[in-house]
């Protein structure tokens, strides 16, 4: 076997983390896999279930001393940060700790839409990272996935009932007319997506945008009442309204930076300008800001595509509403 | 002949933007040359000879409103932006303008050293700019030359003085122990090397660092030594000098933002940094920033070296120190 190519995931036991593993281990690469946990953490339920398999947990405290972090790093190949959105910043230290572990690849907690400074608090953050990075001349590898299929379902509830468990409020508005094309991935592809593209010398010290569709909300809409039969309610928001909104936004989080509800006010409608009236989060933009394109990458890889994704859901909705315990 | 492209240049007259008409007029490519001037340069002795050129010479002011700039652009292919370094913030209307306009592609005002964010005041204005032009999803080309090699003849002004038309001060100094590599371009092929870069669609919404030369500092006098058959003598200044000037300037600009003496010392300093310490200004560090590589790009392309520099610069310094008039 080849030796290992040693990973430390940072939060692999979070939503996007733990997508990550699931990929890092299903891959033909073979990946030596360690998560970095909270002390608090160390003997969770979800880590002994990593421990069993294969996974080597590990304590570190991405708040703590950095050289605590540099000799945890020492000998690893590739450190990806999968935090929690309130933990982003932690990322300076994270990244100062792998330059001087001489890690070669740093994948900061992208895992989004791709990003233009200047549209999006979280990703002004992540470009802050990002410049970071470059500032230590760090190896990197920035991957965005676009939205989660899933997330798209919520555009389109089913009266059934049969797609609830994936249902997010804030998704649940298009914004402007819903013309505009978005890349979405499965995220039962995310982490097989992430570990090509680590496997991938190509894409060292690149930005590359995974996706499977490039789909307006309409067309997901379109997707949704065929698979499903059932006809859905569309709720747009218009551009005025999200600007409305995200003025509104910005005022009250003036007034009280410590207001996270407007905090997040202001997010979702820079969210919406951006993938629902720019087309930001698409693969020509992505190209145009300097990603590399998955599906060019790898044409040969094959994911779940927008419909498969709906039958699976409701497959899913089906199968814990007729169970007594989900 | 082909359709021509239509190029309209903001600072056709001054240091830079000269340079790249030069080598737009002197492109095997037709391109159709507009100088954007001030209304006070319109019929100034170097716009005169531009238009001799076959240039044409169009008033406009960077500052004024928009819209006069809209309807300038009309039918424009390629904006180049080569100002002053107290405008560089007016590309921002000159930026929303273009895409207006609907120009395809725009050339900001870079033409330095690759540039990371945090590391050098001009550098984070250019950044600054490339993220407006990002906002606006409008066309353009990043193009660095790196430094120009007649500006390392002052880290060894040769007794003689017969380089002594090229010395600045700012340059006299070699940062660190002169062993980091740089990229340099002689003045003679900035134009020729833009005007290739211009009319190759490879080169569209990328940046390009264009260079003939990487050589340490001193590798530099050592070849200037060799062409002189001169001894020169080398002023290093010590990482630890660097550092303390820059917190020094620092402290000085933040007392008084208006002291542009120590705005200078700021910038100097960083520069010395970033070029002369971290390396920054290198084919290596550039492709990691996502830039093209021009030597890659074009193989063909023979510029002069720095030793072809030398032995110019001092036939000149000849020259002028046999004539009364310079």
């Amino acid at each position: 076997m080849d030796t290992p190519i040693k990973v430390a995931i940072f939060g692999g036991t979070g939503q996007t983390g733990s997508l990550i593993v699931d990929g890092l281990l299903a891959s033909s690469t073979n990946f030596e896999i360690f998560n970095i946990t909270r002390e608090s953490s160390f003997h969770s339920a979800s880590n002994e279930k990593l421990r069993a398999r294969g996974v080597t947990v590990i304590k570190a405290d991405t708040k703590g001393a950095k050289q605590d972090l540099v000799e945890i790093l020492q000998g690893i190949d590739i450190v990806i940060a999968a935090l929690h959105f309130n933990a982003l910043l932690d990322q300076v230290t994270l990244a100062r700790a792998a330059k001087e572990a001489g890690v070669g690849r740093f994948v900061p907690c992208n895992f989004g839409t791709p990003g233009i400074r200047g549209i999006n608090l979280t990703n002004d953050l992540k470009l802050d990272i990002l410049d970071e990075i470059l500032t230590l001349h760090l190896p990197y590898t920035v991957i965005d996935v676009g939205w989660w299929s899933q997330e798209a379902l919520s555009a389109a509830p089913l009266p059934s009932g049969r797609t609830s468990h994936w249902f997010l409020e804030r998704m649940r508005i298009i914004p402007g007319d819903g013309n505009v094309k978005c890349a979405f991935t499965s995220t039962a592809d995310i982490g097989p997506y992430i570990a090509r593209v680590l496997a991938d010398p190509r894409t060292l010290n690149q930005k590359v945008l995974c996706y499977t569709d490039v789909l307006t909300y309409n067309e997901v809409v379109d997707i949704i009442e065929e698979e499903s039969g059932e006809k859905t309610q569309k709720i747009y928001k218009s551009a005025e309204k999200i600007f409305e909104d995200l003025a509104a936004g910005k005022a009250a989080l003036e007034a009280n930076p410590d207001d996270w509800e407007a905090k997040f006010k202001v997010i979702m409608n820079q969210y919406y300008n951006s993938y629902g009236l720019r087309g930001d989060n698409t693969p020509q933009i992505a190209k145009y800001l300097g990603y590399l394109d998955f599906q060019e990458l790898y044409p040969d890889a094959k994911g779940e595509t927008m419909r498969m994704v709906v039958q699976n859901v409701m497959q899913e909705g089906l199968k814990a509403n007729s169970s007594i315990i989900h």
